[in-house]
């Protein structure tokens, strides 16, 4: 029997309208070079209807893909809102690509218009005639641009200065799409929900996840491209938070100045960032006092780099796990109150943990019987997931997702491919993805694990283990390691360092020393061009 | 275009099941008399699933009604549980009522089992003959009971040991249904949904709301029958809080123990309980520090009360607002950060308002021509809010709810019968409730901003202020004084305290001492009970 509660859509149009109205004067601040712009809510509400006219007026109907190519700036936040209030799918994409694939991506969505930073359009002008489906260019312009395209601008001040009328969208209708950075085969099509993201916005507010709320400096520093940033650019202007957005520059410097400036209150990035931050704070004093904690995930954290920002610098880590599939958070670490009284060493092996499953998620870990391991925090699965925004399939397949994807679906619940263990307490923790692992003699070795013994040596900067076949063992394990700058590191200090912290079998076959873990197009360890460079694999 | 996230409905079960999950060992305390009764949530929920064994078993299906006349205990929070959990709706009863009130609503419900209390038990005797709908009594027992029906504790012990398997639910499904205490005609029936209580529950886990979360000790002194509870019993259980159930008592001195002895961080209540126990605290020294904030609702909230327990005690008071049709909560007083640095006095004035709408909630407020009223702190309106916990019509009316209640609905919207301001930051203030409004002359006075100032007297422990007719001006003030424990009040110092705080034609015409203010069934102000005494109407 059904109740008697209002038929409220949970689309993204209300939670845009809400701040309008509630948080008018706060301020968003566009980081670009060493400028910044800076505008309110209320001129950015006025600027999304405007937008909202403009898109509307290129012929872009309900349900068309918009795509994006755009660093992050007050003008991809607009696009990042008008797009999706207005019935369409944004798609933005990720620049960091190979041609190749951007053109994949860009016909596998059909995107019909594109929005471009002028920076670059040189991206665009080299995929010319590889993507028929794009009609329209419309170029976010820098100081220098005179192309020939339509300019955002322009077409921002000759649009109607009136309310775009949002219609009527079903919550459960496409509102944007992100594709996986696969490291096989082509990209996949995730299609997030309006349904999805206003309850991923709901979550992000929570207490007992990341608290966002009006009285937060929220520094969107993972680029907007990546898994709808994350979140943050919608939670942050749902709640009425401040919001700071990066710009192109990701290097340590420009991130330590807009914390110190803009008195961030929190932020979130891949470890890599956190590492490289590490290093630069060490040598060049920043106040980072004004956050109150900060969000690493997207690929394993290394316990002493949470333990280093804890000691030095007294900055909360909270680690959470998620992928693009999964919109992207699903879990988060907060200790529990029981714990508060545990000593600093314990603390800090819960805090390099992936936490519990955010609230609306539910996740299970199967071993290889398939069922549930046991809660003994050693007991290795592949980590199972579901939730409504959790992916049911991939676009642009027409069988049902299981046939479709039978290494992504298992009744009902998405399997994430990667593998972990959960405590006694609930707490997962991320050991490896499955095609990471070290397969040695019938055994797992977590290459993860391996990465954050060896870099809590002192000289170290990062480490990335790969396995390397063996004739054997199967697979052994290698370290490449990065010393800390104007250190160096020998193998056998490497070796030693490890005795006694990872089972003897777990030792590295080889340690190389490396200029440069090579990353992927989002920040991550690029594993893959490490096996090409050392295993062959 | 659809998107393509999973489609997992928004029902209390996995709310339930996660708590069991992560939160095994959280302790839920129920207070009877002078002892305790403590379990863990592990308990807790091995006794919900052998409950829905039981009710189950009685013949009870999806959509079933079931009645509960219980105080706050244990046992009551295992059935707002397992009777949502297995599709059933939850019919809490008003233990207050009058006899036919009691009659009208378990029958206009057709509730076909009715759990209650054994002190309850003399209620249901006297209902005997009257309710042929309900098939069923289950007793909970107390100690001396010994009584014919089935005793609830015997057939939880008979029932099976193993997990009830949950039902699908459809989310838009009733869980529960609450009637409004309806002060004309007869009470009427807000059929709550699954979505709209597991959406509430996400909200009151917010930063800006009431960021419920593990570490919370929740004190639930609200009576449970009472607009579920206000959301928290849902809250506290799916966020893994540790929950004090506080028995029958409402007295100031079993609060005040409580609220010590459990350390508790976060309650909430009807302004004439904190009044009271206002005047306890400052006769009994009791440690209330653990307490982080409060909430204040169900009625008018007079802001010295807010004051002096800030200046006193340093206590928060986080003022809300809503009613039985919006599940309740719909506004939240949260300070914006750039009110940070206002003068104490000022931010008083602040404190004392309603807040903003709720994420989820929309309001508008209307003058008498229909547009929206300036946000001026200062025109009156009507309150109206929309949302997917706001109710949608009442329950067994086959009309469309606008042509059933067109006094409770307009163009989509729920008329609240509330008269608010809104101020230029968009925080409303509750005036009156439309029925409460003196109209003198052609314009409106607020009793609430009467009897706030009547109350920020020093002598005065409560006032409430209500209409007598008047030959010239139609409407005119008249208040109702209860005087301090051992205090004595005159007309003329009210009047005189008044002057200079309100408009000269706003002084009431007389002032009567009372011994107290009659309260409803839930503890509000009962004004119509003060009419027929003074005015007559």
């Amino acid at each position: 029997m059904f109740g008697l509660m209002m038929d409220t859509p949970l689309t993204l149009a209300p939670l845009l309208e809400r701040a309008a109205r509630l948080f008018p004067k706060k301020e968003i601040a566009s980081r670009y070079g060493s400028s910044v712009f800076r505008y309110t809510i209320r001129d950015f509400h006025a600027r999304v209807h405007r937008l909202a006219h403009v898109v509307a007026s290129l012929g872009i109907r309900e349900g068309d893909r918009v795509g994006t190519l755009c660093w992050n700036s007050h003008r991809h936040l607009e696009l990042y809102w008008a797009v999706p209030c207005l019935g369409a799918v944004l798609h933005p994409l990720n620049l960091r690509l190979a041609d190749d694939q951007l053109a994949y991506i860009i016909n596998h969505a059909g995107d019909r218009v594109i929005f471009a930073d002028a920076s670059l359009m040189p991206v665009l002008e080299r995929l010319k005639g590889q993507i028929p489906c794009v009609e329209r260019i419309i170029v976010l312009p820098d100081e220098t641009y005179e192309g020939p395209e339509l300019d955002y601008e322009a077409a921002l001040a000759a649009a109607p200065d009136t309310r775009y009328s949002w219609p009527e969208i079903d919550e459960r209708a496409a509102f944007g799409t992100c594709y996986t950075s696969g490291t096989t085969g082509n990209p996949k099509a995730v299609w997030y929900t309006h349904r999805g993201m206003y309850l991923h916005t709901m979550m992000l507010a929570q207490q007992d996840t990341f608290g966002i709320c009006e009285r937060d400096v929220i520094f969107q520093m993972v680029p907007m491209f990546h898994a709808n940033g994350w979140g943050f650019p919608y939670a942050a202007v749902a709640m009425g938070s401040k919001l700071v957005l990066s710009g192109r520059s990701l290097q340590p410097a420009g991130i330590g100045s807009a914390i110190e400036q803009e008195r961030v209150t929190f932020t979130f990035g891949v470890p890599t960032l956190w590492m490289q931050l590490l290093a630069y704070l060490d040598q060049h004093p920043t106040d980072i006092s004004s956050l109150r904690c900060v969000l690493a995930a997207g690929s394993a954290t290394p316990r002493a780099l949470v333990e280093q920002y804890g000691e030095k610098y007294g900055l909360e880590f909270r680690l959470g796990w998620g992928m693009s599939e999964t919109s992207p958070m699903a879990t988060v670490m907060r200790f529990k109150s029981h714990m508060d009284d545990l000593p600093a060493k314990e603390k800090y092996d819960f805090r390099a943990r992936h936490g519990l499953p955010a609230p609306g998620v539910e996740l299970r870990i199967l071993g290889d019987d398939g069922a549930e391991v046991p809660w003994d925090g050693a007991t290795m699965g592949e980590l199972q997931v579901r939730g409504p925004w959790i992916t049911s399939g991939y676009y642009d397949d027409p069988r049902p997702a299981e046939q479709a994807a039978p290494e992504s679906f298992q009744d009902g619940w998405f399997r994430t491919g990667d593998v972990a263990t959960v405590d006694a307490e609930g707490y997962i923790q991320i050991m490896d993805r499955t095609k990471d692992l070290v397969k040695s003699g019938g055994e797992w070795i977590s290459s993860v694990d391996l990465e954050n013994a060896i870099m809590a040596h002192p000289k170290v900067m990062e480490a990335a283990v790969i396995a390397v076949p063996h004739p054997k063992w199967q697979e052994r394990p290698l370290a490449c390691v990065v010393p800390r700058p104007g250190e160096t590191v020998t193998k056998e200090e490497i070796l030693e360092h490890l005795s006694g912290r990872v089972a003897k079998w777990w030792l590295p076959d080889d340690v190389v020393v490396i200029d440069a873990v090579p990353k992927t197009s989002v920040g991550k360890f690029n594993k893959r061009a490490l096996r090409a460079r050392f295993s062959g694999t």
